[in-house]
């Protein structure tokens, strides 16, 4: 009888179980709040819209939306796509945009392009785990530059010494990957000028930058920063920045479809890659998104969804301050945009451990830190969605978590007490 | 200046521009009747029902519909495809299925999962190229086993002898990938012996099948032969045949979904593979086309789509038989299903350059055969598709291939009598 794990590559026995993934299966529960997934807040979706878009495409495009089409993606939703960015100062030819599948798509394509097995790409630490699951899923490395709720971007230092350790030791990297706006899993923003310094890094050690932005539009307060994709445009215009963007966070996930801007050279690259991974994305869908961005709806959607994040970043931070203990050593990041906050704990929590009590114990769910590490993780913190839950499911999640870490925490320091006490007795 | 070849992955560099991808262009071009592309007829696609079905998502299922769903499918298209494969024999849990998003999807997630660079997998010559292009893509490699009109499957002593060769000389097969069903690009059938045999043979030297399964259902003459997960299933059951099908040929491409059956073993691993490919596909899809089977009509309809491929497959032949030359070496496929046939030509014809002035001169395009090689190409062949164009196009389409063809031998015999005469002379 055949021994499957031994028929499998050397890719395969690397792959990782994607934690949030097996997480998004408790959200089904209804006894659990989950603040784990990364899920859009659903009464945000424009359903009546989108059906109306869908019909258009029936009535309109008829069999052709139904058949199978190029792999560079629709002309429509592409000439549409080019609109929408143009308005933010990005100026795209269509040879610049390729169509996936969704994001996590491209985050797999760019791998398999560049990384051969034990090759090195530079990311945070920590980084969307999607991202690291891909890379690890072509035996890729990551040489994780820290990345805490204090810091502007990376230290440069840091990264400039860390990578330099790298080369000396005979590693080779290809790109650097980033999240300059609402970092996932933190929430995180990159100053202009850190954009630019980490533009210039690139430049001058011929590295690539996967710049993903799923989160870019859905920013809430503060001002909009450059992305890298535009800073290298305006600049140099190297064509060095892949730029990764999605409707999941905009519009809607169900409609699995994003997209890459890129140099010519490197699209006309990821355009093979996706021949032998899907052919191309769904027609239908296309069409249907092109119809549906016609109708200019989706800025006042894009607005919308900001405000209602607005509304539950803020309230959840607000539960937060009222609920959680009130320490040094517990606190959380205050975002500006996109779907999560980050919690951090004492040093001596492992939110793994803590994850299991929270489900069993309040049936409260969020997403362990150390997924988000590609190696040698951090335990004490957690990544919590904002955008997804009720305002009362946000403010009756916060009072479980609050309870659990409250209570780990009292634990701990008890018996802490109880074993140094006696010494001092 | 970053030199972009000089950054690519050694997959990246086995990438192939898929052959047929690249033409498909030229069917978009109104003055080319293009017998290129695996179209299927675009007037079998059963619009207003589909709109139905849209129409119903939208109404019943509303946000939910537009969320992230699990990737291992939605569970109301998996339910609709186990009442669909159970009508064919074909015994099912959900933990035995996987829906992707195309069954290319599905050809680039199985040498992802057993193939390391310099590995091998079995193939018929010719075979389907996206398959021969996936495989590539991770550096693998295809032993071919010869594959001619003439034959039914495989030779068995040639496969036996040929894998035998590549165990000797320390070569590693991992699996064996098969279209028994009108075998993409010749249209070709196995008989029920040889799908036992091929079985048997897998069974014995531990590897496993991956069979390919896109045509199927799209029989129009002589009866269904078991597919050889169920000869595996109705016999030892051991597990070890991944059967791939699609919704692109029984009902539209444009919905970019198909299904993999496998072992829940294997499934469990395929599930890994395609968190880090895509995350999921897409919901809105998925329960749009479980609302369409729902209705039943998928039975009604793929009947009318056998139908109407028969009578132009039929249409077809009786063109080619009144036009072609007239020669023991001009000859052509008649395949009992599916969507192409298969032009042999004498060996001093190569198609590849036939191609580039059947498209000039004639302004008719089909596959070269070559592109169905992995390598050492055959190149007196082609691959036409009779699905996509009416009658009338056939028609024509036929009249314009057999000039160029009839051109093609007659200079050739005329150049070929001017060298030789002088010699008898």
């Amino acid at each position: 009888m055949i021994n499957l794990d031994a028929m499998l590559s050397d890719n395969a026995k690397n792959m990782k179980k994607s934690a949030i993934r097996e997480l998004l299966k408790l959200t089904s529960r209804p006894d659990i709040i989950s603040f784990a997934g990364g899920l859009p807040a659903p009464e945000t979706f424009p359903v009546a819209d989108l059906k109306e878009a869908a019909d258009i495409v029936f009535d309109k495009h008829s069999a052709k939306a139904l058949q199978y089409g190029t792999t560079e993606g629709d002309v429509d939703l592409k000439a549409e796509i080019i609109k929408f960015e143009a308005r933010q100062g990005v100026t795209l030819k269509d040879e610049n945009l390729l169509i996936v599948s969704g994001s996590q798509q491209a985050l797999d394509m760019v791998p398999k392009l560049f990384i051969n097995p034990g090759e090195y790409v530079i990311a945070g630490r920590p980084s969307y785990l999607g991202a690291l699951n891909a890379i690890q899923a072509y035996q890729g490395k990551v040489l994780g530059i820290p990345f805490t709720p204090e810091m502007d971007g990376f230290d440069m230092d840091v990264l400039a010494r860390s990578y330099s350790r790298l080369v000396q030791g005979g590693g080779k990297a290809k790109y650097i990957y980033v999240i300059p706006d609402f970092q996932n899993p933190a929430g995180l923003c990159w100053s202009l000028e850190k954009r630019k310094a980490l533009l210039k890094f690139a430049y001058d050690h011929d590295l690539f930058i996967l710049e993903d932005s799923p989160y870019r539009e859905i920013r809430f307060l503060g001002e909009h920063v450059s992305s890298i994709y535009q800073l290298d445009q305006h600049g140099e215009n190297r064509g060095i920045v892949i730029n990764l963007k999605t409707f999941s966070k905009i519009l809607a996930p169900g409609t699995r479809t994003g997209w890459i801007m890129a140099s010519e050279a490197i699209i006309n690259k990821l355009v093979v890659a996706k021949q032998a991974m899907d052919l191309c994305s769904g027609v239908f869908t296309q069409k249907w998104l092109a119809e549906y961005m016609k109708s200019g709806k989706i800025y006042e959607q894009i607005k919308k969804t900001c405000e209602n994040y607005r509304v539950k970043r803020n309230f959840m931070v607000e539960m937060l301050e009222k609920h959680m203990p009130k320490r040094y050593d517990v606190k959380w990041t205050k975002p500006e945009g996109g779907l999560f906050l980050w919690i951090s704990l004492p040093k001596y929590i492992s939110t793994d451990e803590l994850l299991l009590k929270a489900i069993e114990q309040e049936k409260v769910a969020f997403v362990a830190g150390s997924g988000f590490y590609f190696d040698e993780p951090e335990h004490n913190a957690m990544r919590i969605n904002f955008s997804y839950s009720s305002t009362e499911l946000i403010e009756d999640g916060v009072k479980r978590l609050a309870r659990i870490i409250t209570k780990e925490i009292e634990t701990y320091e008890a018996g802490h007490r109880a074993k140094t006490l006696p010494e001092g007795m």
